[in-house]
């Protein structure tokens, strides 16, 4: 029995691990069309930055590591460029078939890069590489980045860092992909702070400067699954079910490429993230090997940090969930992260409940410090189902050095949940 | 109708504060038997420590705050001595005698200190002071902490951070009263470090030292209720009704001196802490009012921190679940809390599950960063009742600069899982 796998970044090598782990004796393949495996992509702004220095600074794990502990094959510059179901067998660049009896999908992200010399994105180390050369030639004065999401923040941040006057320009009303204003005035009035000028509604040519970071577009790498007649869902990425199977028997989609299930709604939604990305493959790797685990979901939380503020999100913003016909309340409150002698900051926290089911239904939290833990309190209450009361009761540590005794969250919690009675 | 609260403490002035906003017409007057209101008991080791200097840097609010903004009476240096519940009334040393409608005892802890001149309590702003003028006299060149719980912790920290020789004893075999040598020996090994001797089984008369901190025997406050009808649970504190009800028909309790109700078993237990005390003050005052709140109740969740380390728990411990008639199966692990090249510092983690039910019944996290979130999305995870799997499937946020992709909560409830399968 074969398992092969398409794909050696983050959903992929936990695939092939979780499949070694629930089957000693399956023969496991991992096919990596580049020459790198499991870095850690989301670690690549800071290196534009500077914080991190090289490439062995993100790599968790070596082929030879996954070779002698799990007994896992990755061949890396093994580009798969057709897969013959009806024969069980994937096709490779030089020509070369290799037959499986289980398959699994970890194709990623693709972004349709426009074709300048002065545009780059930061999607692969090749890429990040070329624009730490370009930086350090010292041409670039001005940078423009494209797109406001995660990583688009990101760069233009790590830029700012690096001395260049930067602009960042997106396509829609709002930032990180997330219809609401309230979030998207704190994060644009703190970057412009640090003279970051965000341009919203930005259509047309690519701006000047010298040098453009492309962080739009980013869509799911699907053709060679289309290909072989593996079915797509409405948001474009490969339609799985909870146990991130394809529609074809035996073989399965995981991370960026696929859809997942979203909590709240119960939809498929494509929302690319390396946390979901290896809890998929680690789904998919255990069924594809014979076990029963299934996937629940994820409520779409994500943080990200920009010139010393984090922003967090999960679930929905009140647009957002009158977009999914919920029938959102929602607060939004200010109040130190802890007590001013230890340093306290300032938190901005929305809450978002559904009047109908009163139950949470999504938040941001704004700050500079202390917003991580407090969004993954607000991401598993709301995955629990718990209403705005259920959060304000909830028995959380407080000591001075960490909070104050009732906390940003739990202060807007009560607020939340007088207004929905 | 009048309310009286005795006590303006965190339990009472939440309590008069939640009457106010049910009950807009209702007369509230606060008795309480010290010269200050709610200043912020859980800061007074810092003030030993030199990081807050003055009082005023603890209090919150004042009478006056109360009476303008919320229209609540309070009177410092009203000590009631008595009450007379089937007159409705309760006496003042002085007397006096005040009616009351309903009445709310928020009576805190006390502690019996053994009568020695050097002998201090860290429970108040005056005994603090008098330790504060000891310690600027210099005499004291060796300390001896009396108790191994959070606050016998601190004040060990904060003596050793002024220069002394200090050395903790505790009567029980492990710290924090919680039954769990893998705690114990994860904090009793760093205060060494720091040059903390931490005595355990611990018995006989005072140690010898200069300076005494006693922060052992804590107990409820229950001698006036207890006079008055008053019943008291098995724990020794002030038995209630999930809306804070005592015994007597309008007579509520709140705060340090009453039972609550533990959420994993359903039992009535005596935790004593400023967030619960908040929690209840509010769930009283507002029954007291006419509302129809009701606390869910506790899961013991609590973080101290001393020397640099961050010590969290909630829930419990395997030999407390065992005590609980649990069934519990853990694991610990260590990993760091974010990558190396964001500084990251390693944290243990310890989950439990109770075999029965698969659900999570506690946990502890000891680390120098990175605790105080993470207890609480365990907190937050085993008052749902989530099972270790639920826990790793969690959609939880991820950046480089606040986590591991996994993290190590999610590593630990990975592992608890395949135990439990």
């Amino acid at each position: 029995m074969r398992l092969v796998v398409i794909g050696a970044q983050a959903a992929g090598l936990a695939a092939a691990s979780e499949a070694r782990r629930v089957d000693p004796g399956l023969e496991i393949l991992v096919l990596e069309k580049g020459s790198r495996i499991s870095y850690g992509a989301c670690g690549l702004p800071y290196v534009v930055e500077g914080q991190v220095q090289s490439f062995d600074q993100l790599r968790v794990y070596t082929p030879e590591y996954f070779a002698r502990e799990r007994r896992i094959a990755i061949r890396t510059g093994a580009a798969v460029t057709a897969i013959a179901h009806p024969r069980r067998e994937v096709v490779l660049g030089s020509g070369e078939r290799v037959p499986y009896d289980k398959l699994i999908l970890t194709l990623g992200t693709r972004r349709k890069l426009p074709d300048a010399p002065n545009v780059f994105a930061m999607d692969s180390w090749e890429q990040v590489e070329q624009l730490r050369a370009e930086l350090a030639s010292g041409r670039p004065r001005r940078a423009a980045v494209i797109g406001a999401g995660y990583v688009g923040l990101e760069a233009a941040g790590a830029l700012r860092t690096q001395g260049l006057a930067v602009s960042v320009y997106e396509s829609s009303a709002d930032v990180l992909q997330r219809a609401d204003p309230w979030l998207t005035q704190a994060v644009t009035a703190h970057l412009e702070r640090f003279g970051i000028a965000v341009h919203r509604h930005w259509r047309g040519d690519l701006p000047e400067a010298g040098l453009i970071v492309y962080a739009a577009g980013l869509l799911p790498q699907t053709a060679l699954a289309a290909d072989a007649g593996v079915a797509l869902g409405a948001t474009g990425a490969i339609a799985v079910t909870s146990r991130g199977e394809t529609n074809l028997g035996g073989v399965y989609a995981a991370g960026d490429c696929a859809e997942v299930r979203h909590r709240i709604t119960g939809r498929a939604v494509w929302m690319p993230l390396g946390t979901t990305a290896r809890k998929t493959g680690q789904i998919a790797g255990g069924a594809a090997a014979g076990a029963r685990a299934e996937f629940g979901g994820i409520v779409g939380t994500s943080i990200v940090r920009v010139c010393g503020l984090s922003v967090a999100t999960t679930g929905f913003s009140p647009a957002q969930a009158r977009q999914e016909g919920l029938q959102p309340v929602g607060v939004e409150i200010r109040a130190p992260d802890k007590a001013a002698y230890f340093g306290g900051r300032p938190l901005a926290v929305q809450l978002v409940a559904d009047r109908k089911s009163g139950h949470l239904i999504g938040g941001a939290i704004v700050g500079e410090q202390g917003v991580h833990g407090r969004i993954n309190v607000l991401a598993t209450a709301l995955t629990a189902g718990m209403t705005p009361e259920d959060l304000a009761q909830l028995d959380l540590a407080y000591a001075p050095a960490d909070s104050t005794v009732t906390g940003p969250l739990q202060i807007a919690a009560r607020q939340l949940a007088k207004l929905l009675h």
